[in-house]
């Protein structure tokens, strides 16, 4: 694609030659001829003299350094638009590979990819447009919308009522049996888990990670909800639009967040709490109380994180206190031994 | 079913119209007409008021705020017994599918459910009453005992012994080779995992939980232990009768935690710790030493319960406390510098 | 085998009867009449006296308490290399399962296993020696080298490369799409993963971990890195040769690590790190910041460990602190209120 062609289509201004041919997208430093690139984090600044990119998306007023430049006023944006122009990944045809297996009872909108393997069990409704990667197993009873893609490995168990615009990466489980159990003499009781997850439009959902079904009710996933690898999303909890946890976070049951929630990697959240809308937590945080709207939190136990961070830096400082301490502890008995003058 | 005859069964007394029909449980903020519900947690008492559910179970004393109430000395048991009536999601009938793989050299029990796609390899024996979901792969030498369940996408690998009453979510792992590798030059040597993976009586495993086998002799779950989502055990792990993993727990290798020992999510212990029976470690506890049976331990590293609530209250006092430090220092050297009087 | 010929091959001494007849490796207090044993953990002397092992494996100066012993300079080694020879677990043999779908324009070196319903998309070129166990689905321009081994479940996402001698456990995922999203009007826009994941040579990755594709270039494993369960690579991370990561350690996305670097169990990086080569990294621990090379850090935010211990340790004396701060307050009190003598 031609540079001006491409600053048209991203509503980009050309600095340089817009003849120059572009084949395709490279991060800064790894850029070869015929690559667009995007300088992501000003800390590698000092690529744009070196970088073999043939030009780079920049904001008002940064310096190109001599190099071809794409100005435009939301370099991230068009950075994306153009991830969007080079995404030339094959995407399977529509079709239903002869070893699938969908039941009788199972409907399949238009134009839908069935892979190898993949096992569709009784009463499944699926949209049109469906992706269907191979060894995906979706149990009886499934309802999903338009443009379910699943890839290789998901399973999607019983019952489970999925929006439209999802997206599953391998390995994901959604329904398995949350972990319910009874205290009862010398071995625990099963809680059946007879509830199920309810999952919005337009969620994706990162590889391996684990969204149980609910004892009763359902777990529920809302509208653009954003899940990372290696999640785990306790029985009944429930995550509000828009909200994205990212990789290892795991909710314990119950657990209701808001909407436009950022949880960042490893968070943890304790069950049967509330967590209002926009609020943040930070990465590794153990949340053990509700967390009213807006906030951001940090630590273990979860505090402001203003709060939190002072009291992670002054701990640092606590052997040298405990001297101090101890100084002046010395200093005040040497004051009181002394005689009266 | 009549409200009377549930009751009956669930050994409760109804208080209000025995006539009323029941026909499912949920939870009492969403129950419609016909449900049952439970007020599982205080905090949602004043749900008891609006909600539009056909009866509620309730323990001795409680208030029914008017509504149609089932009494019991043990309401959460009660609510169980309910959801075991109402849990009406299908069950595979036996047979094996005709793309089933069972090698020649396996057993197989009676009353087998085999669904599409299972593999199961040579020199195999699953009791009677089990149930491999689509896509199961049993790989050789595995024995399993009566009414093994292993859901769509669960692997079992080499030789693993499996106890009666087993269920193992979809995804998880048993009998990956542990992880051992020894230093040696450049790359690292690794270490062949010739043990294996022994598993009792009634253990239910979640979904994408990993069980590594040891690299001699076996990594043992006991009976009625309970691993929730997303739990890692690693080679040569003894877990004792009864205890129960919360989500993403972990377990580094050769650590042996005794009789019903219940940890909280995200919690980890270090390799080769001994951890005694009815010991609890609370969500995030980060265990880097033995503990003695019966304690109750939390914190990063783990101490006894108390000591760590008080340490961690203090924490978020040590920017103030380190002020009152200086201000005390400042007082002493201000007395100093004063003239004698 | 003789007890002779397997210290020739260790290259030990036997002191005791070279005749002895050794079947196996067991673990010191589970060894059978038969078997070979190790102290692995100097704690666990005491079974040593009572073992029924034919043999242990000992080094100079260690007492054998009258039992025969393999005596030699580097005992953990000789255990290793006694675990290669009992390794008689059933390796497949080459061949490829009927049921095995391999798209005509891909490729697979000479003596491959591929199991019952592999799928192995277009363009694939695998080299030689390859075992694809059952259920292994290989997505269309994936390139691997000799020896690649990849168990039940194992998927493998489009474009990606792997070296020789690469072993996946079942149930990992590479390729999965990265964690990319940008905030956008009530919902947000996926960014297009276009990059791909590129793994070394002698690289072994735990079950049910995910290595994530980069959102442009590329995620990279070096040489010789070992990753253990639940491990999670975000998009566009870099790895260097021989580092190791324990089970449930996160890396957020584009974070570089260097050679060498060993990282203990459920520790987290915060993304765009930069870790020098050597660093030893504590488990859970939460590194925010970049680490120089040859450090060791613990605690959350990571710092030296030393300093961390010492915080540690002083935090759980923060409520005496706290006392002894009180304290010299009233004492101060007290002095300041006396009347001048």
């Amino acid at each position: 694609m031609r540079l001006a062609d491409l600053a048209e289509r991203l509503g980009a201004a050309v600095e340089g030659d817009g003849e120059t041919e572009i084949t395709g997208v490279a991060p800064i430093e790894e850029a070869g001829p015929g690559d667009l690139t995007f300088l992501a984090n000003p800390r590698y600044g000092h690529h744009l003299k070196s970088t073999r990119a043939a030009a780079v998306i920049l904001g008002p007023g940064a310096d190109g350094c001599g190099r071809t430049v794409l100005r435009t006023h939301e370099p991230y944006g068009a950075f994306v638009a153009a991830l969007y122009l080079f995404d030339t990944r094959p995407r399977p045809e529509p079709g239903v590979h002869a070893t699938a297996i969908i039941s009788d009872s199972a409907t399949l909108g238009p134009r839908a990819y069935v892979g190898p393997y993949v096992v569709v069990g009784d009463d499944v409704a699926i949209g049109a447009g469906a992706r269907l990667y191979p060894h995906v197993v979706i149990y009886p009873g499934v309802r999903a919308g338009e443009r379910f893609t699943a890839h290789a490995g998901a399973v999607v168990r019983e019952d489970v009522a999925v929006g439209d615009d999802v997206t599953l990466q391998p390995g994901v489980i959604v329904g398995g049996d949350g972990f319910g159990f009874l205290p009862t003499g010398d071995r625990p009781t099963t809680i059946p888990q007879i509830g199920t997850v309810v999952i919005g439009d337009g969620v994706d959902i990162g590889a391996n990670t684990t969204i149980d079904r609910a004892a009763v009710g359902a777990t529920r996933l809302g509208d653009g909800v954003k899940l990372d690898n290696l999640v785990m999303v306790a029985h009944g909890c429930q995550v509000g639009d828009g909200s994205m946890l990212a990789g290892q976070v795991g909710l314990a049951g119950s657990t209701v967040i808001g909407r436009g929630v950022m949880a960042g990697g490893q968070a943890g959240l304790a069950g049967h709490l509330t967590v209002g809308d926009g609020v943040r937590i930070a990465a590794r945080t153990g949340v053990v109380s509700d967390v009213p709207a807006g906030r951001t939190v940090a630590g273990f136990p979860a505090v402001e994180i203003g709060l939190w961070r002072r009291a992670a830096a002054a701990l640092l400082r606590l052997p040298d206190i405990l001297k101090r301490l101890r100084a002046l502890e010395r200093r005040l008995d040497r004051a009181a031994d002394e005689p009266e003058r």
